[in-house]
């Protein structure tokens, strides 16, 4: 099997973008200027591409973070890496404006998620433009010379493109072209631009922590994560926390004949699908006691923008071959705001052709469990390790002894690995949210306006050690193949994503 | 995970095996033979062990088929091989006794399972004496001289050693031991050693029926198997059938981001958990419709023989470090006599520090199922098919568009694999049943009369074509590591075969 993250699906039908005017000053200065500039622009985000960024790979991370330096220093910007022991630098930068009396920050990471070369079209950091997604056909174009333009349907691929390098990009080409125009910035302005987003932020909070004056701001834009399925611009207040638990349950010793033993030796493989079954209904609700007791509801703006997004559920089942969808009547985006248990894979002993005729030893799952606002993660895998006890297994953290399994009809052993991940949701109708709309909708048109991003983002990271709030932007065009091979971008998402940057640097 | 079958196991309080007098003048005689002979008799056992034996090693084979009939005709047996278009050459023998009214069968196979020699210990095809087991600590002995003599308990590490070179080899070296002593056979006497049994013995029928004449017997004795787990002889009457059963269910199209559609999206993998769990209760008894329909039950002697048997259960249950067994209050040997639904393995996606934070796109189960005495295999997947359609599934035997994915909330693809394994049982009270018991006793002392065992073995294969009963005679230890790395033999079960197969031989 090929390890395809599908994060978002091209649909085919696409709601036109442009439904309000778009009258803001410094994203037009923004177009006019990228109409002029489109080879530079690119060309140094292939530089930037060009340089790896796997988070292990902790050389080529400082190169990632000296050339983001070196970017932001090109445009006279005061910048700086710091870090905690072991962690990844955090790029620094700040534009001090006089007389400004708040401060608006911006949010990037420029690592991305681990990969395997041999599964991509072209090498993942040689990044490489395509005149459509290389699963449609697409092939490898030339960058147009300097003054040439680009088709804005063609792809860059690479790894970074969309997650999350682009927003970079857009941020000092914005930049230039708000001082090319000679507008002037409101706020005072300050970066940070992650390297480890795509190994669990590990260290964010304590680096922001121990920086807390430097990264203070009343206001935090993440702008990561891909726009809406529609392709229209989206803005989001939240996302989920994300919380592995590996669980293994535990049949006989060693792999046993399944002739000389079978109806006798209890199976673990069995005993695995029971416990995960006790866990959801039919319907996919979790079954685990009081799993939802501590989750903030929804509030009324935040439903009434999910009942003005448009409908997708239709389009996304035929997209990804589904004839049914779990929580009905919910829709995707009301579930994607409530906790989840999913099961992200499970193994026991061999399958088909390799199998081999024997009870399995041992059986193994790995669950995500994500958590929204109002919850405590660590109550929740508490819940979690409590319903597994019911079920009549005894729990142990670590390889149980001959002696455990000996004594105990059912032994499992559960494992929550990782910190704890919490999520998060900055209310819809504070003033600065409402400012953040009215603003991206003054670059980009009508915007979705969702609760949150079932996926998880350092969200609690940034706003618990500076007391701040934050709201995701998002520039990536939904079909991005993030966390997966073939990553890109589409062009057109960078020229509207240094369009957004513009006005938003500007507010 | 290490590929261990831990086929059986040592079991500590091991039941003395002499309670009868063995009286039978054969045996004696070949262990006079034995004594004096047990360099040359290993010799020869070592130099068919050498020759590699896995079934699709076609070259191999045929040197192990050639060998087995030089062997024979060494004493001047009439040997030859017979196949059919595609299979493995089944070696033949005869003995033919002036004035026998009746033919008795041997039959052994000399293929064996395939193997990863990294695995083992010492190559596989590099017989190998240790003074005990490699697990406890056994170390590597040199052959004793000719004259000198075997510690009984050293075991000869190889495949094929247990199961199932040895039979063949004590059945050459009985006859020189009966020739030697100026005994005479009473019946005449046939070989059929089959070389693709742990391939399925997908062409023995065939070969069986289109060379009738030559296998026709009255009985034939099925030499393989390992002996009862106290380490008592045992005679064992039937065999269950195996039947393969690889189940995949779907969910989305491509794995998903669990983040973006966890709640939404149908996970496959709780999916199959539930099919899985819908099959069998809490206590190990299949759910499925009519699943126990056409068994045919045990009737009084067999229920008898079961009761007479040593109980093993509690001490299986240390060794295997079982909490818990199912089928209570059966005991493992009275549920190795019904049908069984095993689970062998189990895969979706990844888990622990593999998995992604996705929703699987599918989930893969195999099983396999057991058949015993009356059941129709085709009647019982049948069976497994319906009660997968009652779960709600639309049931595919390959690959399902994506249109029938998209139209059917759940869909699985069940292939039931290989030929259908039928399960065999001879009554323990004809009187060639009674007199064969009676005749192993004379050479092994009280015997553990089994009315079938759990595994398969190609019983029907032999008994349909030929209209003829089968009756199984193992000599192999139970903790010989069959079907796993580190095969072994223990010495003195060599030995005790010996005696055993010239006590049947001269029957």
């Amino acid at each position: 099997m090929r390890r395809y993250v599908f994060a978002l699906l091209t649909i085919a039908c696409v709601v036109p973008a442009i439904s309000r005017a778009q009258t803001n000053s410094a994203s037009q200065a923004a177009r006019t200027w990228r109409q002029q500039h489109e080879r530079a622009i690119v060309d140094e985000f292939v530089a930037l591409l060009t340089i790896p960024n796997v988070s292990s790979d902790r050389a080529n991370i400082q190169r990632n973070a000296a050339a983001i330096v070196a970017m932001m220093e090109k445009r006279g910007i005061a910048a700086r890496t710091v870090s905690v022991t072991g962690g990844n630098p955090v790029v620094f930068g700040e534009i001090r404006t006089p007389g400004a009396t708040r401060t608006i920050g911006f949010y990037a990471h420029y690592d991305g998620q681990p990969l395997d070369p041999k599964e991509w079209a072209s090498p993942p950091f040689e990044p490489t433009l395509r005149d459509k997604r290389v699963d449609e056909g697409g092939r490898v174009v030339a960058l147009p010379p300097a003054g040439g333009r680009f088709d804005p349907e063609w792809r860059l691929y690479a790894r970074g493109a969309s997650d999350d390098k682009a927003p970079i990009v857009s941020l000092v080409t914005a930049i230039d072209a708000i001082r090319a125009a000679g507008l002037a910035f409101k706020s005072n302005i300050k970066f940070m631009f992650e390297g480890e987003e795509e190994a669990g932020s590990a260290n964010l909070e304590a680096t922001v922590a121990a920086n807390s004056a430097l990264f203070s701001a009343d206001l935090w834009l993440i702008c990561d994560g891909p726009l809406y399925q529609t392709r229209q611009q989206s803005v989001v207040f939240g996302a989920r926390g994300v919380n592995r638990v590996d669980i293994t349950v535990y049949g006989p010793r060693t792999e046993l004949h399944s002739g000389h033993y079978g109806n006798w030796a209890p199976n673990p493989a069995l005993s695995l699908a029971r416990l995960l079954t006790s866990m959801k209904d039919d319907n996919g609700r979790v079954l685990i006691n009081r799993f939802y007791d501590q989750v903030e509801p929804l509030g009324p703006v935040e439903r009434k923008a999910l009942d003005e997004a448009p409908a997708i559920d239709a389009m996304l089942m035929d997209q990804l071959w589904l004839g049914a969808s779990d929580g009905k009547p919910q829709t995707i985006n009301e579930l994607i705001a409530v906790p989840s248990l999913n099961i992200r894979g499970m193994a026991s002993s061999r399958i088909g052709a390799q199998s081999s005729n024997v009870i399995p030893s041992s059986a193994d799952a790995t669950l995500d469990i994500r958590t929204v606002k109002g919850m405590d993660p660590r109550t929740t895998t508490g819940l979690v390790l409590d319903h597994i006890r019911r079920q009549g297994f005894f729990v142990v953290d670590r390889d149980p002894t001959a002696e455990e399994r000996r004594s105990h009809p059912k032994v499992a052993k559960v494992v929550v690995v990782g910190p704890a991940g919490i999520g998060s949701r900055t209310p819809m109708d504070l003033p600065i949210s409402a400012e953040v709309i009215r603003v991206v909708e003054s670059a980009r048109g009508r915007v979705v306006k969702l609760p949150t991003m079932g996926g998880g983002l350092p969200l609690q990271e940034i706003e618990r050690p500076l007391g701040t709030k934050t709201i995701v932007i998002p520039i990536g065009n939904h079909d991005n193949n993030q966390h997966s091979f073939d990553e890109n971008l589409r062009i057109q998402n960078l020229w509207d994503g240094i369009e957004l940057m513009a006005a938003l640097l500007t507010m």
